[in-house]
């Protein structure tokens, strides 16, 4: 089995970050398996996530270090990293303060499709948005 | 709470596939809850999972459509899919058949980082690559 070789390996240098230096990381509740997000990092974001245990990101839309949680306080303690045989997927298994959805929900992944290929919500609403991150006008 | 207007659109229609056609994919034990891998569909290979209730893909190395264990037998009952807030990831939970990763294991994310930053090999081993995909010279 090839595959154990590499178990001595450094792990960061087993990241594959794709050509945008990033890398697509799944972020599940450590203790349910529920699955909250995906985010991506860069090496700087996983780097500061490994030492803090505390989940910070690369904000594509914003284009810089995002400390899941600075603004809405629902941050994200790190238990586990793991990575996919690949080495392009990370998979963070964290203790979630609160909602991880900026939407207000316990997950981002709220809705679901239904026989008919429309959506059901299927998920449970933690926050109102508008009173965490300022009314939108 | 603006995200709850959009329940009754097309489920197909809110996925945001991204500038090469894909979206990433990311597959759940339905029971267990275990992540088991990642993956990317484009907009046929989504039609025909949610046609044949069985996982189907894009291969982005082989730059083909992909039903998950057609070489392997380690096929995918799709129970359901869910789309996250912005639309641009999935969350497929499934009926695993064997392990879904080409290393053998269960699960993809079989490696964990440890304290010292190597790894640990941290899932089961489900069958001998070799002998299901044909021995590499």
């Amino acid at each position: 089995m090839g595959e154990n070789k590499d178990i001595n390996n450094s792990f960061l240098e087993t990241v594959k970050f794709d050509e945008t230096g990033l890398v697509p990381v799944i972020v599940q509740d450590h203790e349910t398996g529920k699955v909250l997000m995906m985010a991506w990092m860069n090496r700087e974001s996983l780097q500061m996530t490994l030492k803090n245990k505390r989940a910070c990101y690369w904000s594509r839309s914003r284009k810089k270090l995002w400390l899941k949680g600075e603004s809405s306080g629902n941050m994200q303690v790190v238990h586990d990293i793991l990575i996919d045989c690949d080495g392009d997927t990370l998979l963070l298994k964290v203790s979630q303060t609160g909602g991880a959805c900026h939407a207000g929900y316990h997950s981002c992944f709220y809705r679901k499709a239904t026989d008919d290929l429309t959506m059901d919500i299927c998920d449970t609403l933690m926050f109102n948005p508008d009173e965490v991150y300022g009314k939108k006008s």
